[in-house]
Order: structure tokens, then C-alpha cells, then sequence
């Protein structure tokens, strides 16, 4: 899809950021998301573009918070949508999860057209634009879901979320699941599993989880949730960002 | 300029950011800016959003080389001009400096915008319409420059440059300024002054130096550049990085 060699060491950031630029050309990224793609970049840079141990005990124990899950919602933002629309698709498939979108910038012109390149990837039904619930404690543009979507999930996968939402949906009593490259930002802070890796990286790893617990118990899917320990993991994504080295 | 009211803890990120995106309204910043600014955010955010010690005196350093130099030239781009066009213009004057407008994703509209930008902030002259001469060892679109304007300097202050083009400068033996938030990128390990901090502090600081060192002996200006220490400075903006503690 691009001119960049695959032998180019850093072919995938390079890639992530052509997708997010040819987002923008598909009306399906926002200015703020090229802004908030850069910020991840740099976080992920310290971390090594690489998805470190801690990140992935979260992505296991998110894989078996969606098994237990009544209701899971996988939210869907435009970053997300233009770096992995398939990547999402497949994990909704793998943990019968729905997909929500859910924008911060909230347009109808850009949900349709997230909503359009989500089902040209594969998925067979986008929830969002009925939009007919709210958050409670969010004003109303930033509030607003689907009363069957998010509004009713039990578990829903924030990646790339805004402090503010990711706190509102926590109030609601929600498991979330947030994915985000900085630790000390507010939306891995209040997550039930905060996922501290490049959502490229982490929606897949959920997914091959999801694959390998599918035939658990829910006994022995607990214990991977109970054994997941959110703390030591933000600890250690920071430990990672501020002291390894990079070359 | 915005609503974003100047209590707000994080007052100053939210402004720049304000501005960068109003420079692509105006056609003056692209997206691979958004993208840059975002990163930028970042390594901000860890360094604490002020100026670090060695920052300070690269500022001075920088200032020293300015007022020994015959010829400097500072380097703008879409987010420079996008972010600080005030403090351009005002640094250009405070050290008898050149502005010539250089950009990565070089297009005629774009030239055309940022220097009328810029005329609109007090610039007497732009360089870098004229496209006269080329850097040696670049590419042509990333090489052209103006023959009487960077290709002639013997300072240049590069703020937020590619890193193939400021190893390039290097190579053709200029004294080179750079100011980027990230110490481990290319262009301020191969700057003889490298400012690790946020443009929108470095630039107004840079002239303070410059307007406090007027009248200092060609001698004197020497001593301050022979004892900035760039290893050194380069060193401990990494650590701070690393290990400083943000809330």
C-alpha cells in the first residue's frame, strides 16, 4: 500500500502514519487525531515499538474480560478505524464483540464514513448512529452513544479514548479496557485493564488470545482476570518509558 | 485568541495546539506537522513543559553564535511559522538575523502562505521563494534553498528540522542551531548547539541572550559558546526525560 521497504526499521511507524494522513483524505480522520497520533508515536518510541511483557498480561486478561462479557462493545474512534480496520473486525469476530463508533469530534459525516470503511473491512454491523442514549456527567456531543451499543455493554474496549469519556464510562460500572501508549495519561489510569501498547500491536494480541481462552472455563477465565494486576502493569510500562534505552 | 482559559494547568500545550491547527486553515501547516506537533506534546509533557537547565544555556550558546556569526539565517517551517511568528520575527531582529522560509513537503502555496504569514507579523523580508541553490547531498525537492539566504549562512538555526537535512548543513560546514523536544533524534545530535525544549519557550529566550549580549567583546561571546557543553547538554535532557517526575 505504500513505497516504504519492509526492511525500513521503522516500517511500521512509517506505515501507522500514512494510514492516519490517508484517514484524513477518507474523512475519517480528525486534525486532533493526527495530533494525538504524533503523541503516540513519540510514546511508543520510548517504549521500543514493541509490545513489552506487562502489556501483554493485559492483552490476555482483556481477551478473557470479553469472553466473560455479556455484552461486549469494541468503541471505534477514526484513528483507530484508519490504522486497523481489520485488526478490529477480526477481534469483534473473535470475541463476539459489537462495534460501536464513538468520536470525540463527533460529525455525521465522519461517523458515516467510519462507519462505511468499517463495512468495507468486513464488519457486518456498525453500531453509533442511532445515538439515541448519553454517558451520564459528559455534555451531550461528548455523551452520546447507542442505547444497545455502548450505553448497555458491561465490558467495552476503549482504544485511544479521552480522559474524560474513559472516567465517565468507569462511573457507569463498566469493565473497561482501555488501550493507550502513555501510562500516565487519565484514561489508562482509570481502566480495569489498561493496555499500554500501540493499539497496531495490541488488537491482534487480544485476538489470539481470545482464540487460545475460548474454551475455558469461566472459572479458569477469572483467574486470568484476577491474576492480571493493573498496578505493577502502569508501573512497569513507565519504568519501560522512562529508563530504556533506545538506539 | 481561544476560550481556553490561562488558569488552565495545561494552558500553553492547549494554545499551541489551537494554533497548529488554525496554520492548516490558513494552508500554512500540512499534516505531517499535526503529526510532528503531536510528538513534540509528548517529549514535552515528559521534559515538564519548562525549560530545563541545559536548554538555558544552549539558548545562551546559541545566542553567542548568532552575534559572532556574519551571516545567520533562521530556518522557518509551516509549524514554526504556524506556532510562533511573533518570536521569529522578533529574534530576526534582535540578532540581525535572515528568515528564510524552508519547508519538507515543499509546494508553492505553502511558501506563498508562510511568508505572507510572517509579513503580516513584522517580517521586513522572507527568503526562500527565490529556490536558487540546493544543499548538497539531498534530494532536489528537499535540497532547494536560496542561494544569498541558507545556502550563504554561516549560522543557521534549523528549529523542528528532518534529520537528513540538518546532517546535510552539517556537511557543508555550517554552524548549526537546532531546537527539537527530542534529544535521541538526529538533528540536535549532529547541531553544534542543540536547544532540547519547546520552540514557543526557546526562541523569545534566545533573543533575551542575544539582547543581554550586544555588547559583549567578540572574546567574550567565544567563551560563552567554548563553554556550552553539547554532549553534556544532550545528556541531561535525556535523563530529565527519563526519570523526571510529572503529576
Amino acid at each position: 500500500e505504500t513505497a516504504i521497504p519492509e526492511s525500513h526499521p521503522r516500517h511500521e511507524s512509517l506505515l501507522a502514519r500514512h494510514r492516519i494522513e490517508d484517514g484524513v483524505e477518507k474523512g475519517i480522520t480528525s486534525r486532533q487525531g493526527l495530533i494525538a497520533q504524533g503523541r503516540g508515536e513519540a510514546y511508543d518510541y520510548l517504549l521500543g515499538e514493541r509490545t513489552i511483557e506487562s502489556a501483554d498480561a493485559a492483552a490476555r486478561a482483556a481477551a478473557a474480560q470479553f469472553l466473560l462479557a455479556d455484552h461486549p462493545v469494541i468503541s471505534v474512534n477514526g484513528n483507530v478505524a484508519a490504522l486497523c480496520p481489520d485488526a478490529v473486525v477480526d477481534l469483534a469476530q473473535a470475541t463476539d464483540a459489537d462495534i460501536e463508533v464513538n468520536l470525540f469530534n463527533r460529525t455525521e459525516e465522519r461517523m458515516a464514513a467510519i462507519a462505511e470503511h468499517l463495512r468495507e473491512h468486513g464488519a457486518s454491523e456498525v453500531l453509533g448512529l442511532a445515538a439515541d442514549a448519553q454517558i451520564p456527567g459528559l455534555d451531550h456531543a461528548r455523551a452520546t452513544v447507542d442505547a444497545d451499543g455502548i450505553h448497555a455493554a458491561d465490558v467495552v474496549l476503549v482504544p485511544l479514548e479521552d480522559g474524560d469519556r474513559a472516567a465517565a464510562l468507569d462511573a457507569m460500572g463498566k469493565t473497561e479496557i482501555v488501550i493507550d501508549l502513555n501510562p500516565l495519561s487519565r484514561s489508562p489510569q482509570v481502566a480495569d485493564v489498561p493496555i499500554v501498547d500501540n493499539l497496531v500491536r495490541a488488537l491482534p494480541l487480544i485476538a489470539e488470545y481470545a482464540r487460545e481462552l475460548r474454551d475455558d472455563s469461566r472459572e479458569e477465565l477469572e483467574t486470568v482476570v484476577e491474576e492480571f494486576d493493573r498496578e505493577a502493569a502502569l508501573d512497569a510500562a513507565e519504568r519501560t518509558i522512562r529508563s530504556s534505552t533506545t538506539d
